[in-house]
């Protein structure tokens, strides 16, 4: 899932999007309910409709943002009061009020509102916040049951509204009137915490299981150990989420494991950052080797920025911060990315995999290695 | 003409350009001088193949950037010696220069080297500037003519080297192998000086004209009266240009006087700032009243922008910077323009400008008045 922090994915535009055969996208929680805020998105009929978007949308939680962002926070149990990191001004979210906000948002996804556990964590604190996390999954998912009994009045008066809208309006895209709701496993880097987070939230029995917690700072045999001993607790015939994780190594590592779904910000932000993905290997496009280089950023690319320009333009667009230089390059990246998860879904169902695996490892490695 | 500064029309790519009809593009000479150099652009077959813009460049002659952007210069009969606003390296122009960059960059359009006389200035400085433009107008065409005497040696050997060169490079879109070459009349506000300049290049026989010099400074009166004053002494048969003006009321004017050219940044610099030109007048998108408004920018508008999104949508993307809020404001800036060049163009073949100024002045008072 590329994401759409701001319901836009920075840079591209919506039929760009599809071009690129993104499927599905992910749009934040805590940033929309900031700016512009949900009941003018819940107004304006949605996030798909709001930035034309046709495909399924899956917002987060906020947990994470909230955590990761907001300088002064207070957990309890009854939820997270923090400060905006835009102007300082003070809000208290709770489970309900998150399935709240991405109800209003339109969500096709849902994620039930999580506690981040931080990296290091005491034994201690990770078990306190994973039980928080389970109880707080318990009622999003009370919370949105409780919408979904009131839901054939609330769509029937919503579709009139859709159909009597004056013809000057945009069509409306949203896919779905309420969201399949998604709980995330929490535990921190103990086994048997977070075998204890999975097991109380398969038994309340959501539509998808995401594993959190994980990139957030501690070594990566660690994470691949947690990614390898949680995967299989989770139930193979409903999505399995692995968030945030965007390194394409590890990609390969979960989806062995068994991850179904993925987002990150890594080809977005690297490529507005010059740093390109290829074929080849990792390319920093503002390298004075590409001055005068003819050739496209990766030959063996099929993407609209291989196929219509240069390195020297690529890097004459980053030298000069143009804006053409994100597009292009975010361009590039995307297609890198989707197109990669596009393989490996026909290797799978080709039951090549390993093959696939083995083939991809060397390249990733010249694009993903530490520096 | 769209301007294209650093072999980009910010924010657009070029296919858009094309969809939204642009003809002929106007590139900066200085700038792509100082970034990426013309040696470069040169060697990689000149700004069309650059960009990969398949249609006609006019570049302007760096006279103008000179004197706006360089802190330091110094005019000489041989030339201008400045530093570079960019990193202060020091840098001469000499008219055979700016040639020598001008086919460098493959320009269908050149435009001779001028000094963009100062407002204000006295009537001894504006006559010492011009004769200075007319000698180094003169010197531009020597230079160009000795170039094209040389011209069929040098396509072949040009045309040969394309042939050759690899198959990974892309393909060469240029339009022609020397530049049509256009003076610029100078003559500050004093009618028998703009009257002397046009004389004396007139003279010497280009291939078309254009009036710089105007809107520097000088109170709009005066800047009509040299348009109306100066438009007729050029010859009829041969592109009038008037350079950098972009207010479109100012280009009715123009046009009645006889005017066929023109560029501005105006349409571009304004939708980056969130100001965007509508039928029924200018619109700043960041105002509070379109935070939840459901309607497009401007209801009688068919460009992308308008056909996709809500004011609320561009609103929200441009309080939070995103890139996607310069490209769909710049879309929708450049169609108002190119439509309303696309529809003064029809009214002048069908003898309807007169009609056709009457119906529009109304609607640019209210996008172009002063607030």
């Amino acid at each position: 899932m590329p994401v759409g922090t701001n319901a836009t994915v920075k840079s591209m535009n919506q039929d760009e999007l599809k071009e690129l055969g993104a499927e599905i996208i992910l749009s934040n929680t805590y940033h929309l309910y900031l700016r512009p805020g949900y009941e003018i998105i819940r107004q304006l009929g949605g996030v798909h409709k709001f930035m034309n978007w046709q495909g399924p949308i899956l917002t987060d939680s906020g947990g994470f943002q909230v955590f990761s962002l907001s300088p002064l926070r207070k957990i309890t149990d009854e939820g997270v009061e923090f400060r905006s990191h835009l102007d300082g001004s003070p809000h208290f979210l709770t489970p309900e009020l998150v399935m709240e906000i991405q109800g209003a948002l339109g969500s096709d996804i849902a994620m039930a509102f999580d506690e981040c556990t931080p990296y290091p964590a005491t034994y201690e604190y990770a078990l306190k916040s994973l039980q928080l996390t389970t109880k707080w999954a318990g009622r999003c998912k009370e919370s949105l049951e409780a919408g979904k009994r009131g839901s054939a009045e609330v769509q029937k008066v919503k579709n009139t509204e859709i159909a009597s809208s004056s013809a000057s309006e945009l069509p409306n895209f949203r896919t779905s009137m309420l969201p399949s709701l998604f709980a995330i496993v929490q535990g921190g880097v103990y086994p048997d915490l977070r075998k204890q987070s999975a097991e109380e939230l398969i038994e309340m029995d959501f539509e998808g299981y995401a594993i959190g917690g994980l990139s957030v700072g501690e070594p990566k045999a660690l994470m691949y150990e947690m990614i390898n001993h949680t995967t299989p607790l989770l139930p193979e015939g409903k999505p399995r989420y692995l968030m945030g994780i965007g390194d394409l190594l590890d990609v390969l590592e979960a989806v062995s494991a068994g991850i179904d779904m993925f987002d990150c910000v890594m080809p977005t932000r690297n490529a507005r950052n010059g740093t390109l993905f290829t074929s080849t290997g990792r390319i920093s496009i503002k390298r004075e080797e590409f001055k005068a280089d003819p050739n496209p950023l990766d030959p063996n690319c099929g993407c609209y920025t291989c196929r219509n320009h240069s390195r020297a333009y690529l890097r004459h667009l980053f030298m000069n911060r143009e804006i053409l230089s994100m597009r292009l390059n975010t361009m590039h990246n995307l297609h890198f990315y989707l197109e990669f998860f596009r393989k490996m879904r026909e290797a799978i169902s080709k039951k090549g995999f390993d093959k696939f695996r083995k083939e991809q490892t060397p390249i990733l490695r010249n694009n993903f290695h530490e520096e």
